[in-house]
This record gives structure tokens, sequence and C-alpha cells, in this order.
């Protein structure tokens, strides 16, 4: 059974890791070396011309019949964060080496070249910023981002070069295929969230990649004796910060779609018998639409902005990324969905990807598409993620069957 | 002006410390036995008979006319929080020791002896535990006291010994004084809240030290990614945790002389883009009234139930503490309240405590009353704690003016 190959498969690229009993692959590390051996030795098995490219993607090439057909992108990423699951990145690349296999095995001729791509970067752990791989593959790696330093002081640029990469390859040319026919990458990623699993379904197609706004809302009130200062005498900044919290939860409850969170909160001094002096919270907001999510931004702060001034705390409101949403292509969309609908005979759930993938980085370079797969109990970044054998496999036969479809051709 | 020698004798006390440029005055420390020498200079020209007892705590007598007449004491703390304020605590001793002074002066003969005193221990800084000196003055310094360790893993008994205190003296007799006629306590203390500022008053009679409950709040939700949970998948518990924090606000808001605070609020993960899985807040709630206090801590333990509960979150509460209030002893205050009026011409404000003083230990022996002295700008615990010299001058006054009264005189 397939199904139950891929899961071996993601369980086996787990071991590669950069720290002992659990799995940290950051970009660049000898852990990733390993990998990229690994998933090239299946790549070759399926008949694919490896390569590593100046941004160190792992690329596993089947040519197509038709040289002005272009090539379509297969893939995932082969980093992970710290202590990460084995699902994340990891299944949307050796589900499609898997892909290759079955073309291979079968021996289809498809028009266009197919492929595969195991990133080097998605989740940017080493140096702060994503997308590194994918970025090097859509020319949108910034000269800058070389410049950039890991927790030992090791700049990028180094690193890219001591692994084999190519720093200038990177940024431009080489990984970028500038002039290629590069139409379209279809990503099969664990959706990371319960939707599907809440809506019984082994696989949904990404509507869109959410916008995100990030804040730090910082609150200053005055700190003062709990006992001794009376109620109408406080400037108490974590009440006010409180109000921030909920405002937040309202406004993610009223907006279909939308999800709004204040995931850290600090106060000071943070002693139980003092009237917290200042409290900072971050604030995340997501949707696929832009307007609405800035709409919802705007709700919160005001609203945060109303609890401060009630109790005469000061506060400063600090965006420090407004990433603004990724369409996903109709037409790669629709093949995934009518594969869907072909092999499965349940409905087709659309949903949106609140979190970010290569398809993101990519989107600005060719059309992209995503197929998510059911997450055990919705959770992702923790070693106890987890993928049903039978859901990579769905994920597998959609994968195949919208390849097929976009070539023109069945099984 | 006596007002500016009692500021500037707390400013000379306040140079004597553990911690160079700032004042942090542990109990047992080589610089509580410099600040003994020196306020042992002054009660001496004062005319006091000075002694140190089992517990460290510095006592200046003037005897009285009448053997049976018995004692009253006078006086406040000697030790400090870190980073003290050079007013908690030391304004009150050199109060006392003002008022001998004044009576050694005019050679006045009151029946009862006077008894000044500078505790050894109120802050419980070193010890975790407060009332050190006090609770042995009042006989309930507990054996199980002796066997609390400090910081650096020095036993209070061993502690108390090097110091030269006497660690059975302290539990039992000698510090306790049985069979002595103790006939009350006045304590002048800074009031380290604002009221009196807010109200315009020198000085005001403190009414009872609050009653205190202390609780932590566990709240356990399930972490999440903030992009990819929808809202209503979240078990989100800083969103609980907050509920928490509003409905402390609006208890302490509606009922009169009720303070509710929460100071500690940890969240983990604690990442901006992680939907909270924990939060602990610390709970602080107190008013003069037993029963009011116990009903508002209901109220806001029930509201934090029923907001863990809405999201289907866990939630614990522990209570640490519940200190009954300590009533002030009615003449005591009452001759206070007669010596502001017959001074300053203004109305006498009564005011609950919500800090603890070492009155509140010393009520299990004696009659117990406060005289608070208006704090500038509310703030204390703090190294820019302030006291007006005029202010100090009126305490004074005050204490003087009560005293003779209790001894049945005139000035």
């Amino acid at each position: 059974m397939d199904g139950e190959r891929l899961v071996a498969r993601c369980r086996e690229l787990a071991l590669l890791s950069e720290e002992d009993g659990r799995l940290t692959r950051p970009f660049g590390t000898a852990a990733m070396a390993r990998a990229r051996d690994l998933v090239g030795a299946w790549m070759a098995e399926a008949g694919l011309e490896v390569r590593v490219d100046a941004a160190l993607n792992l690329l596993g090439r089947r040519p197509g019949t038709d040289p002005g057909a272009g090539t379509l992108l297969a893939g995932s990423h082969l980093d992970t964060v710290r202590d990460a699951g084995p699902f994340d990145g990891q299944l949307g690349v050796v589900t499609a080496v898997a892909l290759a296999e079955r073309l291979h095995a079968r021996g289809a001729r498809l028009p266009f070249a197919l492929d595969v791509v195991g990133f080097s970067d998605e989740e940017g752990l080493r140096f702060g910023a994503p997308y590194l791989g994918s970025r090097a593959l859509a020319g949108t790696f910034d000269d800058a981002l070389l410049e950039l330093v890991d927790g030992d002081g090791v700049r990028l640029a180094d690193a890219l070069g001591a692994a084999g990469g190519d720093p200038a390859g990177a940024v431009r040319g080489a990984a970028a295929r500038a002039g290629e026919r590069l139409r379209g990458y279809l990503e099969v990623h664990l959706e990371q969230g319960p939707v599907l699993e809440d809506a019984a379904l082994p696989v949904g197609v990404v509507s869109a990649i959410a916008g995100a706004t990030r804040a730090v809302v910082r609150f200053a009130g005055r700190p003062g004796h709990a006992g001794t200062v009376p109620m109408a005498a406080r400037h108490d900044a974590l009440c006010a910060a409180s109000e921030l919290v909920l405002a937040a939860e309202r406004a993610g409850r009223a907006t279909p779609a939308l999800v709004a969170t204040v995931g850290r909160m600090d106060v000071e001094p943070g002693a139980p018998n003092v009237v917290p002096g200042a409290a900072v919270a971050s604030l995340d907001v997501r949707h696929p639409d832009d307007a609405v999510r800035r709409t919802a931004v705007d709700e919160v702060v005001t609203a945060a902005r109303a609890a401060a001034a009630a109790r005469a705390v000061e506060v400063e409101v600090d965006t420090l990324l407004d990433t603004p949403a990724v369409a996903m292509d109709p037409a790669l969309s629709d093949a995934l969905a009518f594969a869907v609908l072909s092999l499965n005979d349940v409905p087709v759930r659309r949903l949106p990807s609140g979190a970010g993938h290569d398809a993101a980085a990519l989107a600005a370079r060719m059309p992209v598409a995503m197929l998510f797969v059911r997450c055990v109990g919705g959770i992702s970044h923790d070693p106890r993620e987890e993928v049903a054998p039978a859901d990579a496999e769905v994920a597998l036969d959609v994968l195949e069957r919208a390849v097929l479809s976009l070539a023109g051709g069945g099984p």
C-alpha cells in the first residue's frame, strides 16, 4: 500500500536531524545534506535526473516529450522547525517523488517536464527569514539576505558556500532559471489545523494563502501596590491588554475565515502584589482577503485604544509585518478539485491556508496550487504530528490524477 | 523644624545597606546591626534605656511612674525590601524616637512605661516569611520558622544566633515578655498609597488592616497554530485568563474599599504565532471585611470558571493565603483621631490599610492602632518614596498628643 510507504519514508527522513532524539533540520546543515542524499536516492530509483541548485534546493527531473511545454514543479520543503514532526514539508516531497515513481513505472509520457523539488529552506529556523529556497527559485532572493547571520554568527552567504551552494546563483539566474517556462507548482502539505479532520475529509484544496498582520501592542500604565492603590486611582496595563485579547477573539469569531490571536503577553513587573505598570501583547490577524483583514485589525486596535484610554494607560502599536494574501491559480486548483471528486466521491472542501508555504513565494514566478492533507488532532510543529497512511495515499492519487489531467491524458 | 529632622534621619538611616547605591537591609545582616547602632544612639540621646531582644528587635525604654500601668509601645520596622525607599518602616521608628526625645526634653512623667521599638523583620525579604520581629514580641513566633532557609542556604536559627539573637528566646518567653502588661502599640507608617494625597490630608487614622486572599489561577487550554486553527476550534487559555483579569477589576470597582489585582500573567508557549495553551494568573483580593472579601473572591472565581468553560479550557484555583482582616483598637484609634482634630482642624480621615504591618502581628498580643502619613505620588517600595517634612511633623505631633491623652495629661 503506497500510503504506508509514504508515511514510512517521512519517518525515515525524520531520523536525519542536527539534534539527538528530535527532529531539527535547519538550512545548510549536515542533516540537510543527508536528507538530500536519501531523497536523491529515491528520486534516482524513480528515474529522475537529480541535481542540487545554487540555493541547495534538491531537484529531480523527468523530461517531457514537448520541449516547448515547459516544466511543472511539485514538491515541498526538506528543512524543519526545532523539534519538528515528520510530515510538515517532508510529506509533500515524498508524495511528489512517489508521483514520479508511478509515472516511471507505467512509462507515462507527459508533454511537459516534471521537476520534483525538495526546498532547502521554508521555515527560516536558522537565519530567521523564511522561504530561502523557494525565493531563490522564484527569483526574489534579495542580495541583502546573504548578509543575514545565524545564532553562531555565520553569514548566510558563507553557510551557503560551505554547504556547496552558490550565493551569486541563489540571488540571480542559476536557481531562478530565467527564460525557462515554468508552468506551475503543485504542493501537497499537511493541513496543520483541524478543519479537514472536523469535516471528516482526507484532503482539501487550498483556496488562498491568508495574508497576515503581525503587531506588538505596548501598554504603559503605572505600577502600584496591590493593597494600597484604590481601583479608581489605578492605571492597570494588564486590564487594558486583556481587553485587546478579548477584542481579538471577538473579531475572529465575528468574521468568517478570520483568525486573530494574542499569543504573547508580558507583564511588568509581574509580581502578584503589584498592579501591572506595563504589558506587551502580540497581535496576529490572518484572512484570505486583505481588505477584510485590515478592517479587523483596525477594529481590534481601536478597541485596545479605547480600553487604554478608559484607564489613562498609554498604548503604542507597532506593525511588524503586513503580508498580503496569495491567490491560488484557478486552473491548477480546479485540476486538484476535479481529481478529488473523481477519486473519492466526496465533496471538495476548499479552505484557506492560515500558514505560509513555499507556494506563497513561488507565486511570484508561476501559477501555484496546494492540496492539504488531514492532520490528526490538528497538531503540527510537534513530534506528535501524524498523518493517516490512507490519507497520504489519497493525496498521492489526487496529485497523480491532477498532473495527468493537466497533461491532457487519463491514468 | 522637627519634620526636617525626621526626614533627614530617615535619609541617614537609608545609607545603611547590604547593597551599594541602593537600600536593601534584610533581617540579621550587618547593615541591620549598623542601623540598630545608629537608632540606639538616638534613643540614648533621648534618655531611653536601649537593649536588643532575642529576636533582634531594638527597644528603647522610658520607665513609667506607676509600675502597674504597664508599657505602651510605639515604633515600626528597621528592615527593608530590596531597593527600598527611605520611609517605609524607618519613618515610624524615628518618629517614636522623636516622641521620646520630646517627653525627655520636657521631663514629662507618664504613668506607663514607653517602649520605642525598631522591629528586626517585617518585610520578610531574607526568609520569605514576614513579621519575624513582631511575631516574636507577640508570642506567635512558631518553632518551624527557625528551620526556614535563606537564599544562601543559611537556617534562620543560625542567622539569628550569628547576629547575636537567641533562637529559643525568639520562640518563647524572652522576646514575648510573658506576664508583662503591654497596654498597646501605636505605629506611624507611610500610607504607601494615594488616598491621603488625593484627599489633601497630611495624616489619616487606619480603620483596619485589610484581610487578603492570594490565589494562583491556572488555565489549561490547547496550543495551536495561530494561522491554521479556526476560532471555533480553539481552547485559548489567555482568552479565559483575560476574563479573570477584567472580572477582578469589575469586582474591585463595584465594591467600596475592595481592591482586586491580577499582577502576574504567564502564558505558554508565549509565541506570537501560537494560540496560548496555558496561562497562569495571580489573584490578590483585599478588604477590611472578611465576608465582603470572600464574596468578591467567589464572584471573580465564578467568572473565571465560566470564561474557561465557555472555551473548554480547564481551570484550577489554588488559594495560597487567606489572611483575616485585623481590627484596630477603638480607644487607641480614637486617641489618634482626637489628636488629629485638636492639632490640625482638619477632618479625620479613617482609611483601611491594604498592606500588612507589624501592628497586624502585634494585635495577637495587645491593642494596636496606626497613623498613616501622606505618601508623595502614592509611590512606595521604591527609592523615589517621599514624605513631606511638614507631614512627618504632623505625625509626630499627633503621636505625642495621643500618648499624652492616654496618660491622662495634656501637653
